[in-house]
């Protein structure tokens, strides 16, 4: 098993795959992959990862992209923290609520993100993203669910709630504007994320804490996730989840609500999957 | 330009790329590209397309692949026909209503469909696929919208309705099952479609006709769903959008409705672009 936190590094559309070690050095994985894509996540997954010891070592430096080339899909849980649905005023869910974001929206960690043209409520979710590495359809456990998965990763869920909530149906359409879906900087392995379920997220705004909860708070856990998607639709190696913000979102202020203005930096962070800083810009 | 059929014959994750001529032969396309995919798509929206005087001309024959190999994205309309949105008991939108399929639902023209596991409410919807030629962000008019379209193509968005309608949020539950995007046979390039908007749609089910309806009926045009969806993501060569069903489908039937089980076979088409026949199966 290669138990490392995957990234690739580089120009937008031009990143190498990497593994980062501990004193951030990378080792350079473009003699045994191409990219960090779905094949290569599941061969990681199924234990058969490349050994690095025999791959060149290079220094740190430079951006960071995201750490998936485009996984199949995005699928999201919305209301998944129990104080985050306390503060949209909606009553917990009974069973996931599932909605999606395109695969095109995903960029760096740190690249800019654009508020879109006719924004009002540009708003802000730090994630947990859960990386599939195993094709998983009717699974009946939530160990079975945990069992499907390559690794998490650190996803900012970037949602505009006039689109998502007040334009005639359905949350996808304030859920994938461009550039709304900041990944990484890393993809770690599942065995170096002994629980899921303890970790901590937290997100500032120009530097004032605006979210910090834990995956303690969820209200549908990692695996079951991955259990109650299978039995809706299959998923493959790639295919990304983001499992849901926990509380502080500007929706949840009160008035007037702190929406998002070009300019503003969002930082975010989640336990052992590192750091994001956005600058946000104009569409 | 090219103005053809577009289409991917062979067995699945086998197929190759050609052109079918009026008289049903098929011009290879392999020694042009490898694939019917978005750079393709761009390339002949751009007119840059191949001159099929100098290809291979073989016989037709064997398995239709879906058309197009795995778009970026799958953006739904929903209730954008007057009389379906009355079917359902719903007033018919101010603005379009829009949800998200994943590419991996989609199959070739002819494959088996799934029915999920504990499903009861599977349904049918005949629709007007639209294939995205070019790059479109925010875009202006009803002209501009139809500008960026490269083809159309016949789509089947097979439907769940108490995943879609009954399972705690959100429409893309029932939409994302394994197998519930049948497309093709044909991408048809734009213009040899004169007018999307005076299209008849059909689709039986074990040889009754359920659905009879005429794209004249939209709610919005393709040109307006292009120039709105633009002003909330952007579009990209070989995106597709499924621009909504007629009236007929099984939800909107007096009770008991006639959802869809293992061993039903639906047929369906639209005028110009062919037609497809499922048998469905169970998952």
């Amino acid at each position: 098993m290669l138990n490392v936190k995957l990234a690739r590094v580089g120009l937008p559309g031009a990143e190498r795959p990497v593994a980062v070690l501990d004193d951030g050095r990378l080792v350079d994985l473009s003699s045994v992959t191409a990219d960090i894509d779905p094949e290569f996540v599941a061969a990681v997954a199924a234990g058969n990862g490349p050994a690095l010891g025999d791959l060149p070592v290079v220094d740190a430096g430079g951006r960071y992209g995201p750490p998936l080339n485009r996984p199949g899909k995005i699928v999201c849980i919305g209301m998944n923290y129990h104080e985050h649905a306390a503060e949209t005023g909606q009553p917990t869910p009974t069973e996931p609520v599932l909605f999606m974001k395109a695969p095109d929206t995903i960029v760096g960690p740190d690249d800019t993100v654009l508020v879109p043209r006719d924004s009002t409520k540009t708003d802000w979710e730090v994630e947990l993203g859960v990386v599939i590495g195993r094709t998983a359809r009717y699974l009946d456990s939530v160990e079975e669910g945990l069992a499907h998965v390559a690794g998490y990763v650190l996803s900012h869920d970037v949602s505009e709630r006039e689109f998502q909530l007040e334009r005639g149906g359905q949350w996808d359409k304030g859920k994938n504007c461009e550039t709304f879906n900041p990944l990484g900087p890393w993809l770690v392995t599942a065995d170096e994320v002994p629980d899921p379920q303890a970790l901590g997220l937290r997100l500032w705004v120009n530097g004032e804490r605006k979210q910090n909860g834990s995956t303690a708070d969820m209200v549908f856990g990692v695996g079951e996730i991955v259990r109650y998607l299978s039995r809706f639709m299959t998923l493959y190696p790639g295919d990304l989840i983001n499992t849901g913000t926990p509380s502080g979102v500007a929706l949840g202020q009160p008035e007037p609500k702190p929406y998002l203005r070009a300019g503003d930096v969002v930082e975010l962070e989640i336990d052992g999957l590192g750091r994001q800083r956005q600058t946000f810009g104009a569409a």
